[in-house]
């Protein structure tokens, strides 16, 4: 059960709820968000409480909820949330959104140039790591704060947004400054530190699914995020770990059609970790569309070759044009933009 | 190395090639195709040997490979394979083929009624098993030779093709006399001794991708059939077993990318095994045509409650045409029909 | 439930008793077995039918069932089943059993020097392929035939029993002249065809888990066998497919302990395709044995370099004489011998 | 390559001879450890430099490398590295050590009572949860603060030694006060931020592999830690994600046997997390100690039913207590005590 709290409710008249319901033995999580706090029920209760609650006049409403994450769940949203960036664009609504950049900032020319690319391939927000999640300590780490400065003048340049991924919960303050997206890496989707602290944030943090993750802990994991306050998460699909040996991962496009029933946040699909394999994030783009995506994270570089880090994966932007064509017009055929 | 023999070769100049080779040690496996035959080279050959093949007066031309599957390899054709039906319907060309029907054919009414709403749902083939493979001995295991029975009479009534399993080597002969194309499913996808059998046919086979199957060992299973000189296999990408539990399976659309890449063999997918969830199969289906597949195979059902087998994953006769519409639009995108 | 009727019951009175369940409209299987016929009850029935059940005159006793599989259930046997091979050799019993021998078998010469040696080692059966099921068309398909021939003629010089894989059910009557225990290997676990035509058959069956199945299924195949009168099923846990790359399939040794709780047939464990690397045979041997195992299924080969197939995993004839110590160790430790 | 400076090596010299290697443009990471600071190797360099390197009067020695892992690989250290509790209990060495206790720290009285038990049946080390990672947000998370001390003044009691884990890289300075050795968890394993921070510290760090981790990237996670000076990693296999349904995960146990031969490292098993089943508790440890693991960590409790988390693998303490008789008994039988 969620219990949401009449608006601008007093200060003193909230404790006293809050008391009530103590007396009552009933375990809540507060959640203070933009417009109204609610108070998640974490235990049992009886139904005379319930009908106690419902009619106190602290409470405006409540919702009754059969999933274990709550605030993820569409029950809690019929419709779908669509987050905003700077009042502009819109995530999660008709049109569909697209994240292009390279794997790593590698120099102020290379993040410069690939925004210009990107930008006249049609794509709205940039992607590039600054700090680097590497399974090998030996691999290039990133550029650090340096990179996250090119970063943003780049995408300030051609008008885009930026993405970047956030590694150390010490770090958040310094990414902020330059990120328009947080985004938690695949081997941090059940970091809770991390997550808890980004909660407390309302930058949107766009979670990558675990490689390991069920569905279930996938939205419970952004359950972590929602509790704390901030409405702003995104999830996105960027494959599992299977026995499939000819491809880096197993892109899980299930998923996509299942969140769409489950959850009312924006699902975006990476197609490029989700293979492993350039010459297959096309057709898997299209894919992830036809099944009702709300958009794409893919990585494209000057010159793939040369790519500091997952070379294997990014395409080119002659590539990234075809793309973002094809892209569209599977998007018309299920009545998005 | 693949050798291709002159058309019309007498007998004799074929045995003194084949002496010929066998002088040099060559290894090969003849394949004997409606027009022409075959020598796969199978071990070894010195570049010597290569040239004396070539300028031997019986061979048409050499094919270079570096794959382990021969036949089904991209290289072997370098244009997409398609398959006749009786000379009209055409898999693997422009046209979307659709098969769709009951898990089981249950009743003479069942699969009469179904045959109908199939046709006039806009799809080509009807599907509906009478020999099931069932995991436990004590489930529903079809109606049997009946069953083959009322599913070609429902078939001809409303100008449908028909696809129904083979299980047991020892039915091919019957089962030919009911069928337009051999299925396969997954569980033998490696048994060795039904797919030889099936290559010594002329009838199209739509081989199911084991559960387990990596695309080589995929490709491999075909080319078991291919080798026996029968052209006509369909593959089918219908769902892995990875740990995700809210999917009976989940569905490898890369698959598809990845297999229109390496072989010239059409391909199809299964949207209802590969998820197990009805509530899922439209979206998935959309994404498989998005992908680049030649057609899908559908369990649709009149009362999908009241399935014998599977009912969690058949999708009623509105959901039917529903998707139907839905993959129409998805196929113009990608410029097929 | 499980109707066990009266032994020696004459065959009217069975009829008689058969005629009275259909007119309840309890649907069995009739399994006829060594000593006795069973029904078992697939459907359902009344509390009342049951306890009519239980009161005719032809009716012995009846079991109460609460799994998919009855046969092979503990519950239908609580103590652990032993299997006799000629009156002698007993698997299931206190003694483990050793299985040792080539993948296939290579030549006269191969085979009786490999007997030879896996007798000194101390092992009790051979083991060699004849009829080799491969993934790929290309590869060594065994010698057929004369490699039975060769195999039961080494292990009778040196009093060793012998497995070897039965592939294609029309190759039954054939094999079961040459082998004590049929081999059903890993891809056809399902291929219900064959486990009926061997639940026909009295000699043992050992019956490999296919690399994708679930504990539950893999007792269903064994039930198939079962259901057909023949007790005598070995299950071999061989490896499952994981994304785990550096084996070529992950030991799923969980499964011998869950096993030993829910069935009484006995459990064999095949180390060498269940790790693919011949450095972790032994390891991986000992293990199987300290979880409960009842023996091990084991390749050697006189020189695994030149092994004609798998020889990554076979180890040398050394190395089976250290393993054969080290399991004696381990087995004394969990009092078997 | 590792370059081994030599012993006191003044600082001078030190920096002439990384000031002489970057204008050789060879890239290193330095190792500082108790006795010796090291210089890896991380990028190409001429069989030239190599010579001159060698000669080099700061150099003690080189070794070379074929692995990604360069501190971690066994080339490194060719005997078993042996990890000191406070000069006392050896992990690594002859004896098995046994980690056990419940999976949180409940109440004081709890984990008292529960370290007597675990004293009482063999065991060295208690474990407990004191902040836990769960996977849904309104699960029981651990008292925190509170539980660690009552953790350490239990053990201390019982003269055991105690592992706890670490779930916040803040939270580091806190634990270290409680713990003998910090536990990192299955959902850390690639939280670099946590891995660099637990490398300057000298406490041991048991490394839970990640259920999704391949071999390499597992040691390569051990890499991350091992290169900030922290010479006590312990790894621990607690069971990957596979398809299996019937246990919670698949414990590997071929990672024993594959790590033993890759790495100097100890490895600890840990049974209750791989398979999530109690029934399989005490099979899988004697399992694990007959491949050559080198302890366990095992969830027992005093009443498992009434667990606050993870009830359905814990054992009772009598269970425990047969498990330890079992377990030593099989160590006994592979040379170990």
């Amino acid at each position: 059960m969620i219990i949401f709290l009449k608006p601008n409710l007093p200060i003193k008249q909230e404790n006293e709820f809050r008391r009530f319901l103590a007396d009552k033995k009933v375990d809540v999580v507060p959640v203070v968000r933009r417009n109204q706090t609610l108070l998640v029920v974490t235990g049992r209760f009886s139904e005379s409480t319930k009908l106690e609650v419902k009619q106190h006049p602290a409470v405006a409403s409540v919702l009754e909820t059969d999933r274990s994450y709550k605030l993820a769940a569409k029950s809690f949203n019929k419709e779908s949330s669509k987050i905003k960036l700077n009042g502009h664009l819109e995530i999660g609504g008709k049109e569909i959104i697209l994240m292009a950049g390279p794997c790593s900032v590698e120099s102020k020319a290379q993040i410069a140039e690939s925004a210009k690319e990107i930008k006249s391939a049609g794509c709205q927000i940039l992607r590039g790591g600054a700090f680097k999640p590497r399974t090998g300590p030996y691999d290039f780490q990133g550029l650090g704060k340096i990179g996250l400065h090119f970063l943003k003048e780049a995408a300030k340049t051609h008008s885009l947004k930026v993405i970047t991924e956030i590694v150390d919960v010490r770090d958040i303050e310094l990414i902020e400054k330059y990120t328009d997206i947080f985004q938690v890496g695949t081997r941090n989707m059940q970091n809770y530190a991390l997550l808890r602290e980004l909660g407390k944030k309302r930058k949107p943090v766009l979670l990558k699914r675990g490689m390991w993750a069920t569905y279930k802990e996938f939205l419970l994991a952004a359950e972590y995020i929602l509790l704390g306050g901030n409405e702003n998460v995104i999830l996105c699909e960027r494959g599992i770990r299977t026995f499939v040996p000819e491809t880096r991962f197993t892109l899980d496009l299930s998923a996509v059609a299942y969140l769409k029933h489950e959850t009312h946040l924006p699902v975006i699909v990476d197609p490029s970790h989700g293979t492993g394999r350039a010459n297959l994030v096309r057709a898997m783009s299209r894919e992830a569309i036809a099944a009702g995506a709300d958009g794409l994270l893919i990585e494209a570089h000057l010159d793939p070759r040369k790519s500091f880090s997952d070379a294997d994966q990014a395409i080119s932007m002659q590539e990234l044009n075809k793309l973002v064509k094809e892209v569209k017009k599977v998007a018309r055929a299920v009545d998005r933009i």
